[in-house]
């Protein structure tokens, strides 16, 4: 598991050799001990304009001069009716969107919801979630009941409500694999399953296309749609969590809708949303789902303070609007095939890649190395000028993408620079 | 309850007649058609210093120099080693923050890091949570499961986990009453309820002093720390939840440490410590909790995108700063008498005041009044040009703090002038 350094020190962290960031611009970091790293991870892969991108400091002085939050119960303001306008925009079966702050609270909400609409429609036995094994949704207690990754699950146990989990998920190298569009699935076996629990199922929770924390797997789309349609077939809501690959990642603003040509019953966005400066998520509701609230005369009654945060929704809203009238997503698409190409060549160049993954702005790499040499490569990455957060054995680069194309032509002969040094044989 | 209006609009929003703010400024929102509002309850309870203060701006500005937030993970900043610094300073026996955004999400954390002890310790089944009747700790699915208020989780039973409540709280109208340093406590009763189930509780969960969805009721101090000692002594964790409380509301930094004098295991604080600008909301830990991490070399994961967001961090600083180096927390306590000298009165004038409670700088006053009458009462406030949002019969001022001595001159009189049309024959 990786080691995650949220003990913040006093004095001292209790972690091995934190980075002490002195400055951050664009795509790079600058330590104390005077190293420029490129922030090949996007700061948990939530800055698609890197750091201090002038989009970020115009919308925050421009919403300063307004007002930086007011309570979001029974009161609104035009920003914040403007980013919904985008959000639900996205899509055309949407009209509502809820705010939070964290990724784990727009999940929390979005499972909340579909359980509600049960209870108003008398179907409260509907009380389970199907998620996907290898999913990750968030780290609160109730998200934790649809992880599929034990390291984070274990120590929970007795806290963790039980769900059901899909396995023998259909996997694939990159969108130029023939199962991308063409995926073997066990229609019959599956078929079995949801006649056996749909019944008691609200949702369905998928990542669509890229498994983030289980180490950036990329799921085949047809897999995804047949599943997808399957679960619909049997009244069961679909939830697509696009914190990580939504609003621009994958090249797109919904995987979901533009990649799979699908409408999820929620959507949860976040990471992206605010270009990474301020804390924000949402939940875009679909119709199906409001109807339901509004034929009941019922409001969700879920409360974050800082629910519609308006220097969040101003950045947003800029953010977005830079999406919609700049040749990023595209670039992104671009990206995509540059970084399958790079894998191929890297594939027949190291036998210790064991599998080489592209999706997006995302290439990931499974390594047979020692764990040893895992911190050796975050070493070694550094003497090279770029941070690196392998999970477990998976080396991957998620670089910021408003200059992803400028970006890979210095990060991709580095890490071929990298790979090369892991060959060497290792000196004691 | 409460309508909450988390459904946000892409055209006309569902709620009744929801306010369009369009500036704020110090403790005032100003709406659309005209209404220049006092925000009598600081956008729910987090703007302590109203909206647009000068050193959010500065604040804000001075580290948009810097970057607005890099990842959490293996990193750190000057910034926040500051925050933590001061927020660990509070206390003597504390050593370490954890950061994330929601205040559900800071409970979730402490939730968290109390049970994982157990389990680190070979003591897994101490796996539930004691509560107060009347307890709000957050919306998540988990903090849901130690809410003592009907309305937020009577629809979602089939998801919440079963805890356990302490019933029977001595409540007093203000720190003046004789119960609040001198409790009628069900020892026996209570000694034999922890008997029983002590060894399977993990942590009492409390809100010191005021319990806020509860309708701003204040509980005896005398009675807290009667129930703080017994469950300590059973070997229970202490997690004092002050998102509401805390820094500064009641004119102190911690209220568990400072009014209650005790140092509880896990301190929350969120809506005070970004003067309601960014969200941020924190969980300082005593060495009772961390040395067990650094005994087993174990580092707690829990990931969220922001934690330690720099933009929060930097108004963080500044805002426990300021707290520090002015007038303000001595100025509450002030106007804590004032207040409760106020009710006194009001009570003698109004016989539909049930209830008048004051503590801090914040008053509540229980109405006996028709659902009807709410609506009027919160109609005649904005026709005072005050913004009050009444909790079910109970109506409550909860004003911004940093001139809160100036602000009551203003607002009292007001208040009273609400109360005396109230006791005006209806018209119709």
């Amino acid at each position: 598991m990786s080691l995650i350094h949220t003990w913040l020190p006093a004095a001292t962290p209790d972690s091995d050799n934190p980075l002490q960031i002195i400055a951050a611009e664009g795509p790079y970091l600058y330590t104390r001990d005077g190293q420029k790293l490129y922030d090949a991870i996007s700061s948990w892969w939530c800055k698609p304009l890197g750091h201090r991108h002038p989009l970020v400091k115009e919308s925050l002085e421009a919403q300063l001069k307004i007002f930086e939050h007011h309570l979001p119960a029974n009161a609104y303001n035009a920003t914040i009716e403007q980013l919904s306008t985008l959000l639900v925009g996205i899509f055309t079966q949407m009209d509502k969107v809820i705010y939070a702050s964290d990724g784990s609270s727009a999940i929390e909400i979005a499972m909340k919801l579909s359980y509600e609409t049960r209870v108003l429609q008398g179907e409260a036995k509907r009380c389970k979630y199907l998620a996907l094994s290898g999913a990750y949704h968030g780290e609160t207690i109730f998200t934790l009941g649809v992880c599929g990754i034990a390291n984070y699950t274990q120590n929970y146990q007795a806290l963790i409500s039980q769900n059901l989990f899909i396995e023998d998920i259909v996997y694939v190298d990159s969108p130029q694999d023939p199962a991308w569009d063409n995926a073997p699935f066990a229609s019959e076996k599956l078929e079995q399953f949801f006649n056996q629990h749909a019944s008691q199922i609200t949702a369905l929770l998928i990542e669509p296309t890229v498994q983030g924390a289980a180490g950036l797997k990329i799921i085949s789309r047809d897999y995804l749609r047949k599943l997808i349609n399957l679960a619909r077939a049997h009244g069961i809501h679909i939830i697509a969590d696009e914190i990580m690959v939504g609003l621009g990642r994958l090249g797109y603003f919904s995987v979901t809708k533009e990649l799979l040509g699908s409408e999820p019953d929620l959507v949860c966005f976040a990471k992206h949303l605010t270009a990474g400066s301020i804390p924000m998520s949402s939940v875009v509701v679909n119709r199906s789902i409001s109807d339901i609230y509004r034929k009941h005369k019922q409001i969700f009654p879920h409360s974050h303070t800082h629910s519609c945060n308006s220097l969040a929704a101003a950045v947003a809203v800029d953010y977005l609007s830079l999406l919609h009238n700049s040749d990023i997503l595209a670039d992104v698409r671009v990206a995509e095939t540059i970084l399958i190409e790079f894998n191929i060549k890297l594939k027949q160049r190291f036998a210790f890649i064991s599998k080489a993954r592209a999706i997006g702005a995302i290439a990931a790499w499974e390594l047979n190395l020692a764990a040893k040499s895992m911190k050796q490569i975050v070493a070694l990455a550094h003497s090279l000028g770029i941070h690196l957060r392998p999970i477990g054995n998976i080396v991957y680069l998620l670089p910021p993408i408003y200059n992803i194309l400028e970006d890979l032509k210095v990060l991709l002969p580095k890490i071929e620079i990298l790979f090369e040094k892991l060959q060497e044989p290792a000196k004691g």
